[in-house]
Order: C-alpha cells, then sequence, then structure tokens
C-alpha cells in the first residue's frame, strides 16, 4: 500500500448491492484524493440537474492522498455530495478518526448510491461490510445514535459516522458527524443521508497505511513537525486556545460580524473570547488523530464535560447572535452536534430572522413565544432546539438563512454566497477574503481559501487587508493550494505553519510519485476547475459570484474597519483573468486544455 | 352532508398521528374544493422554497366539491403537492373510483404531512385509518401492488391509489395511478410519494354523498344528462373511440406534433387514430364513476385487455417519435401505467432525445445498444422500460426533457413550458392554445385551459385558430373556468357539453349555496392567482411565461398550418392586462384585494 489502497467500496443501497473496485491511477495522479477524487468522481457519475435529494444522488466518503499516513494531521475525509442547500459539488472536510478508520480498512473512498428501502446503517470491519437495520436508532441524537451503533459493533475501538434528527429530516442546513462531535458540517449534507436512510457508518480497519520509502519521509518528517512546534499559531495559539483564539484578533481588526452583519465590532469580545473560555470553562486538548497542534478541545459547563466552540460557532452564536456570553453559546454547540446541524449555517440564520423581525417581516404569533431579539442567549438556544426538531418557525429555518429570507421576500437580509451562509469574518474590511466568499464554489465559506492568514495572521506574506493590488492572484494561489491539502486530506491548519514545498515533500516521500511543485498546484486547480464547471452546468453565472448587497454598499459602521465596503467590482474581472476564464466567468478552452479536465 | 362532508383526515407520517379536522366553511365558500382547496391549504401550509423531495413538502389528496355526488362526470380527486418537476403547485387530475370512494369514507381531503420511516401504505375503511407496513410491495408494479394491498384489505369493493417503481425511485415524471390504470400524470407527484415510502392508499367508504335539495337537483340533472347525451363530442365521439377521436381531427388542422415538433402533420395519421384503434384493437368501454361520455376504453392486444391509449399518449409516443403504429403505443402505455410514468412527459423525453442523438449531443456508446431514432417501435418501448426502471441513460431520462436535455447544454430541444413537456397540440397553428401553454401556471399542460375547444372543435364560441384578437380574454376565461370545474371535481370533459350556467345550477342546487354566475367565476380566478403568487414566490417570472424556441422562431415546415409561428409576444401584455397584473405578470394590488387572497 503506497499511501492509498487504490480501492473503492460501492454500497447500493437500492439493491443492497456491496463491492469493491479498483481506483485508477491516472485519475489519484490527476486528482490525489479527497475533495479531488470526490469531486472528479462526482461529476463523472453523477448527472447534472440530478435532484440532490433523490435516490440518483450519490454520497463520495473520500479520504485525502495522505490520509491515515505517519504526516501529522492528516485525519480529514470529504463528504462529497450534490449540496440540496444550493446544488453546488458539497465537500465537507471532518477531522477526528474515522476517515483514518476508512482508510486503515482498505478503502479510500467509500460511494453510497440509492436509497434503502428503511432506515439503516453500514458496518465496516476491514472486509466486512454489512447494511444494518437502524429502525431503532432514526430519531436518536448523535450521541445515543453512536452509543447504540458502538455497543451493537461490539468493538469499542471502531469509529462511528452518524447524523442526527435534523439530517433525518432533511434539514437543508445539517451536518454529518463523527467521532460523536466532528462535524462534516457544511451545504447540507446530513439532509442527503436522511434522503438515503443512511443513518450511520460504523468502521474499524487494522491495516496501517505504509509510504513508499519510510527513511525519505522520515527526514520530511522531522522537518515539517518541527515547523509546527515552532510556529506561533499552531505551536502556541491554537494548541491553548483553539480556534476561538481567533475571537480577540478578528475583532481587533474590525471584521467580526455583529447581529447579522450590521456591524463588525464588538466592544466586549473578549468575554466570547478563547481566552475566557480557557479561563472560565476548563479547556481540555482533545486533539485529531496524529495531531501536534490539537486546536481542538473539550471544555466543562455545569459539571458537564461537553465539546469547546470553535471560533466560527462563537462569531455565529456569539457576536453575530449579539450574544455575549459563552454558556449559551457552549450549549447552542452542544445542541447543534446532537441534533446534526452545522453551527455556522445555524447561527447566520438565526440572526437573519432576528433581523427580519426587528424589521418586521416576522410577525410576533409567528414566534410561538420564543423572543426573536439579539442578545438574548436563552432564547438562542431554543431556536437551536426549534432547528434541530422542525417545530414552528424552526422547519422554515430548518430550510437556511436563504431560503428563510425568501419566504418573505427579503433575501438581502440573508448574508449568504450562493445560499450558503457566511463565516464570520466581515469581508469590508479583509478584500481578498471578500472575493474568495464570492468566487467559493460552494457558496459562502472561509476554509477553501483562507485568505486571513496573509491579509490577517500574516502567513504566507503580508498583505494589506484593505488593498486590491494582486489580491486576485493570491486567491487563486490561495484556493488552488487548498485545493491540494483538501484532497491530501491533510488539516487545513497545516498550512500556518507549512510552505507549499513542504507538502510536495510529503506527497512525494510517501507516495514515491516525482511530482513538480508546478504539477502538484495544478491538481488543484483541477479541482476547482471542475466544481467551477459542475456550478456552471448547474445554471450558476457571473452574477452569483457576489456578495450580499450589504456588504457592498453600507459602510461599516464602527470599530476599526469603519467606513469600508467591499469593492468586489473592481476584484472580479481580475480574478476570472488569472484564472485563464473569458469575462463572464467561464473557463475558456485554454484553460479545460491546459488543465486536462 | 350537503355536498362535501367538511371533514379532513391528515396523517403525519413522521409521527405516525392520524386525526381529522374540520374544513373551514369560508375557505370552501372561496376555493370550492378539489384543486382550489388543495392550493389554498398547500400555499397555507407548506412554506416557500421548500425542497419538493424534502418530508417538509405535503400531498393534498383533495376531491371535488361534487365529486362522487349524483352528477354525471362527478368521479375526479386532485394530488396537490410541491412538484419536483418544476417547483410549481402540482394539482394531477384523475378519475376513476378512487376520489369518489375517499368522499363516500367522509373526508373531501387527505393531507400526508412528513416522512414514513420505511416504506408504508394507508388503508381508510370508513373512519378506520390505519397506516400499514409496505415493504413486501415496495418495487412492485402498479397492478400487482394493488393485488397485494386489496387482497390484504379483504374487501374487493375497496379502491386503490399506488405508485410504481418510477415514484419510488422519484422520477421526475412519475405519475400517482389509481384504480390500476388511471393517472395523476404530471408534475412528478410520484415521486413525492415515494419520497414520503408512501406505496398506496387503499380507501372503502359506504356512505353516499347527498346534496342539499334533491328535487332542484334532480331537474338540473335532467338538462344535463340530455346535453351531454345530444353532444356530437360527448354523446359520440367520445364514447365511441375515446379520446383518440382527436388524432385525425388534430392532424388535419396540421397541429400534431411529429417527431418533437419538428414538423406538425402526419400523412399516415389515420393508423394511428382512434378509428383504427376501435377497428384492429377491440375498443371496449370502461367508464369512470357515473359517466355517460365514456371516453375510457380497454383495448385488446395479443389476447390480452389492456387500457387503451388516449389521444395524449398517441401523440407523445406515436406522431412525436415517429412511430406510426398502434401496437408498440399500447405496450408503452400499458408500461407506464404499471412503472407509473406520465405518458406525455416520457414521450416528449424520448423525442427530445431522438433528436438530441441525431444531432450529435448524445453518443452512441451511451445507449447500451437501444437505437435513438424516430418511429422505431420496439426501441421505444425499451426506452419507456429504461425510464421507468432508471436504467443506463434512463435514468437522466426520468428526469424528464429539460433537464435531460440540461445535461447536454441543449436545452432548446426540450418541448417544454417551465420545465414540463407539452401535450400533442403544436401551438403555432393554435394561437390561443399556445398563450395558454406560455401561461400554465404548472408548465406545459393543455387541460388548464382547454383552447382546443373554441379554436378547433368550435366549442363555446368559433374562433379562427390563426388570429390573436380576443385570445387573452378567451385564455383568462378558460382558464379560469377550468379551475372551477377542476375544482368542483367533475371531469373537464363535461365541459363539452354544458355551458357556465349549467355548472352554476349544479353548484347551487348540490350545495344549496346561492352564488352568481360571477361570484363562482371569481372562485376559479382566485385559484389561479393562488398559484400565480407560488409561482412567483419560487423564483418564476415574466421570462418563464414562454415557449420553446423552435415554436417561436421555426414556420410549421408541413401540412394545413405550414409557415405559422406562434405570436407570443404580442399576445402575453395583453393577457397580463386582461388578469389584472402589472406589465411583469405580477398580480397587482387591486387584483389581489379584488379576489380576497
Amino acid at each position: 500500500m503506497v499511501g492509498y489502497s487504490a480501492k473503492i467500496l460501492r454500497i447500493n443501497l437500492t439493491e443492497r448491492i456491496i463491492k469493491t473496485e479498483q481506483l485508477k491511477a491516472d485519475v489519484v495522479g490527476k486528482f490525489l484524493g479527497g475533495r479531488g477524487l470526490g469531486a472528479r468522481m462526482f461529476s463523472q457519475e453523477v448527472p447534472p440537474h440530478v435532484e440532490a435529494l433523490s435516490p440518483q444522488n450519490k454520497i463520495f466518503l473520500a479520504t485525502g492522498l495522505l490520509t491515515g499516513s505517519e504526516i501529522p494531521a492528516s485525519s480529514r475525509y470529504m463528504v462529497v455530495t450534490k449540496s440540496p442547500l444550493n446544488n453546488t459539488i458539497a465537500s465537507s472536510n471532518s477531522g477526528g478518526y474515522w476517515g483514518v478508520e476508512l482508510k486503515f480498512a482498505g478503502y479510500d473512498l467509500v460511494v453510497l448510491e440509492g436509497k434503502a428501502v428503511s432506515p439503516v446503517y453500514i458496518t465496516i470491519n476491514n472486509n466486512q461490510v454489512k447494511i444494518r437495520d437502524a429502525g431503532h436508532i432514526w430519531g436518536k441524537t448523535v450521541g445515543d445514535a453512536t452509543d447504540v451503533m458502538l455497543a451493537e459493533f461490539g468493538d469499542s475501538q471502531a469509529k462511528v459516522l452518524a447524523i442526527g434528527p435534523a439530517g433525518e429530516k432533511c434539514s437543508l442546513i445539517a451536518s454529518v458527524m463523527n467521532d460523536r462531535f466532528r462535524a462534516a458540517g457544511r451545504s447540507g449534507v446530513g439532509a442527503v443521508f436522511g434522503s438515503k436512510n443512511v443513518k450511520g457508518i460504523v468502521v474499524r480497519g487494522t491495516e496501517k497505511v505504509k509510504g513508499s520509502s519510510p527513511d525519505a519521509l522520515q527526514g520530511v518528517l522531522d522537518g515539517v513537525l518541527s515547523k509546527i512546534q515552532n510556529n506561533g499559531v499552531t505551536g502556541e495559539g491554537l494548541p491553548t486556545y483553539g480556534t476561538a483564539v481567533l475571537v480577540n484578533l478578528i475583532n481587533e481588526t474590525g471584521t467580526l460580524p455583529v447581529k447579522n452583519f450590521q456591524e463588525s465590532y464588538a466592544e466586549k469580545a473578549d468575554l466570547i473570547s478563547g481566552e475566557t473560555l480557557a479561563e472560565l470553562y476548563d479547556l481540555k486538548k482533545d486533539p485529531c488523530y496524529d495531531c501536534p497542534i490539537a486546536c481542538s478541545h473539550k471544555c466543562r459547563v455545569d459539571g458537564q464535560e461537553v465539546a469547546g466552540p470553535e471560533y466560527e460557532t462563537i462569531g455565529a452564536f456569539g457576536a453575530n447572535c449579539g450574544v455575549i456570553d459563552l454558556k449559551p453559546i457552549i450549549t447552542a454547540n452542544y445542541l447543534c452536534n446532537e441534533f446534526g446541524l452545522d453551527t455556522i449555517s445555524v447561527g447566520a440564520t438565526i440572526a437573519t430572522a432576528i433581523e427580519l423581525y426587528q424589521r418586521g417581516y416576522i410577525k410576533a404569533e409567528e414566534l410561538d413565544g420564543t423572543p426573536l431579539e439579539f442578545g438574548n442567549g436563552a432564547a438562542l438556544v431554543e431556536w437551536v432546539r426549534k432547528i434541530g426538531t422542525s417545530e414552528g418557525l424552526g422547519a422554515k429555518m430548518a430550510m437556511g438563512s436563504y431560503r428563510f429570507a425568501q419566504c418573505y421576500s427579503a433575501e438581502s437580509y440573508s448574508m449568504h454566497v450562493k445560499k450558503q451562509e457566511l463565516p464570520a469574518y466581515d469581508p469590508r474590511g479583509i478584500q481578498g477574503h471578500g472575493l474568495q466568499y464570492a468566487t467559493s464554489n460552494r457558496g459562502g465559506c472561509h476554509v477553501r481559501g483562507y485568505m486571513i492568514s496573509p491579509e490577517i495572521l500574516g502567513i504566507h506574506g503580508r498583505l494589506d487587508r484593505f488593498k486590491l493590488e494582486g489580491k486576485a492572484a493570491w486567491v487563486k494561489m490561495i484556493q488552488d493550494f487548498t485545493a491540494v491539502i483538501d484532497s491530501l486530506g491533510l488539516c487545513l491548519f497545516t498550512s500556518f505553519a507549512l510552505n507549499f514545498d513542504d507538502y510536495l515533500n510529503l506527497v512525494n516521500a510517501v507516495t514515491g510519485a516525482d511530482y513538480t511543485g508546478e504539477e502538484l498546484l495544478l491538481c488543484g486547480e483541477r479541482v476547482w476547475n471542475v466544481e467551477r464547471l459542475h456550478n456552471l452546468q448547474e445554471g450558476y453565472s457571473k452574477a452569483d459570484d457576489t456578495l450580499p448587497r450589504r456588504l457592498l454598499e453600507d459602510p461599516i459602521p464602527n470599530g476599526p474597519s469603519k467606513g469600508w465596503v467591499h469593492q468586489l467590482d473592481r476584484l472580479l474581472p481580475e480574478y476570472y483573468q488569472v484564472r485563464g476564464w473569458d469575462s463572464e466567468g467561464v473557463p475558456t478552452p485554454e484553460c479545460i486544455f491546459r488543465l486536462g479536465i
């Protein structure tokens, strides 16, 4: 086994046929694995215009080329499927242990096709694969369902992926959870599992992944590990506070979205910061597989140990809902994990709902007694519960902020791109990051091209966040670079410490391939363009490469980025140009030929 | 019981809760029943932008205000739900006995909510309602599933509604079947049943529907019956040949679509006419409940008795696929009934596929050996089978002609309006009918405003089919009139013999109401506008009130309508005006106020 097993597990749920297939070497060579492989197989196997919730959609659970290797933070797998939220190719990424265990079971990829007649879960015990009845766990929370599946499987070392009640009900912002509290969160991938009647997948694998030249790898690894440990972000900030370390940092730049992006600076942000979290809620490291960064933490609230909220979760439920109090944020996070909901989209949808209520679109009688107001932590928790159970107005909110706002003909108050809710960075104060929001293939997203690195953190470079010069080329480069990392199955956070050459050396050392840097980056560009071509085929156009009107027209009213709007119209044409696309954002024949897609 | 029972049966499939509710008198007064009641309840209960295949969609099985009464041809019920084909409000209409039996069981309406955990069917024995396991019949054809459900129910007088394998697989052109071979055919309503895991509904009811003043009704009935019997269409043409009587008639006007609307006249149409059907295939009347017209027929082929093909079916599989041979048409019709597929959409999709193959969009290797060519009857039958089983290219075709053509970026070869396939009348030679296609709320459809009556058959008037003058007002009037008939649960074919006053007298005699003609027609206009507002809310606009490019730009090349194109741009503004809509096709506040919606 050289990095990958080249084995696909294909499960047809309609016919209950389980088979294995060989993965073609040339596809791996061009698309690596993970996100790239998933996107390629999706685009070849699923016809355009399939309804995302119909049996014709497929789910590709793809580990990365390097997932489960000896490389630090190589824990990631991708859920690739058609997004029911916005018809893009979803590729929701998660860490923990599940993806690694799948690799250890001998599979690079699981394909789920069709639709089970009734609820099922799947067990994978190395090469023993079974489809089992899940009638008794349908309706259960992620934690409870995980307990039952694990007990029935009978091996406590197995890893479990599951959807919660939100996915079962096809909430369009439902996530896929693994290892109880880790989320392949975005694009509504949980609803696709629900539509196929798949509650979960238990996996146990015992074969380690071996690289082709262990000695060569060891040399590269030593250098990489040292870089990670000696970097301020990966060696100190993230290990100590988790991603919540960003709260104060982003707030101090005046780009922390507050009250549905009506403001961008919170006076008392420190009360919801990583530092406060550590001080008051007993943060304890809980790392993913083989990860020296260990950004992931548990915390303790009212004597109970639960997952610590990530920066995005604090941004969405905290600042953006005006709730400057960690306790309800931690509870909302816990509920999202149990219901199987994406915290970013849920928080953003509640924020939109509050603004719609303030503006009179939503009437008091629709609320069934639960207030919609900024800063009300108890109500926030109750709305999360209502979204998770599709109760009352929660049923509409479970469709995400765009559709919810559409119900009131008030789409402009949904802070979305391509119907997916924006993460917790106000792009008016981070121009390159805004361009990346507008062009992200899966819609509103921060992890497809984290321009925060060069524009705020000074990583890979130190750019003026308000300036436009060179930003289009930067966004392209970081998007392609990220597509490589996602396809390798490494955690994006490794990129805070490593440069592109490090990844190149890792790939070549593990697989024995001899990619040049240019060739490897081309893999990422290929992935990006396959995703783009899908979007164009689904009817997306230049007009959808945009930002909410508020971010383009209303200057930030307070804080250190006061007065700025996003200048997308000055950036987009240049971006198309550096991508080799025409002025409408369509890849030119030359571009497609160059990429060999 | 005065016409209707005012009782709703509501079944929550997720929670397995069955309850009855009272129907509000004021809603009935404004929306009558059937299509109107369904549309009203749908628009009030189902939020906009719900995914049609998600549990949040609902199904309203609505009998008409007069369904099951002593009035002839009062057999209709409507399947109202969000269409997965095009997101409009589906209201697919069927006759036979099922809807009447539902009324006899004491219900005006059944609402299906949520999604069953595993396949179920529902039994309604008067007020005894049960949700039963359907695991053993999932995958069975409509006929086989009906046999099993009927046997298990134990009362051979019960009536059965069922979906076939196509609906289970969420084909977007899947129908809901009742009484084995009658179809609520259009808008993909079968897929919504499939998405909710509902295989069928058995119903037995023993309480007759009584009118409020039997004596008054008897007088009206005598006159109505005599009109139906003495009318050339309802007393002779339809009873003798069924709707297939139209084949020669429409062909002789040069408006019979041939080869995907590339031509509009078939030299040998008589070989697939009602007359030939009667001569060679032993037509035998098989009427719906209490129907003196008895347009529905069985026929006999190779010793087997099967449903006779309707005009639309002959048009779609015959002329439009270039198959001038009744035998494969009868077989294709039989297969559609068993798989639960809409014959119009299936035929149109095959015709589109053939043209795409001819033009080189589809490659030979995609065909798996089954030819795509006009005139090949054996291949036609095989394509129907492949669509029914979602096999090979059939899986893409099961999404309907628009999405299928989109897969090849060749939408202009899909002969659709709002993604729904056009029936068998070429609007280039029937200008009013073309306007009605373009403006039909559920997309390509002939029975929402059958302008063939005045423009070809000389019923209600005798219009010059090529002229534009007055057509917009005619279309509006016939659309509203039809919405009344659909809401009453009467067969549209009664309108070949009856005029609006007859319907008015029937309504008032049965219900004891005292509608004026103006008030009753306003009910129809109300229904039309509720449907229109839904479409606007879903994102449809003026740009979608259109016809395929071919029909607007390419003159008919042959036959008696040679040289004509459709002049939609000259008709549409006038239509908006007579509807009281603004120039963008949006109902004005005055219009909405006038209608009280």
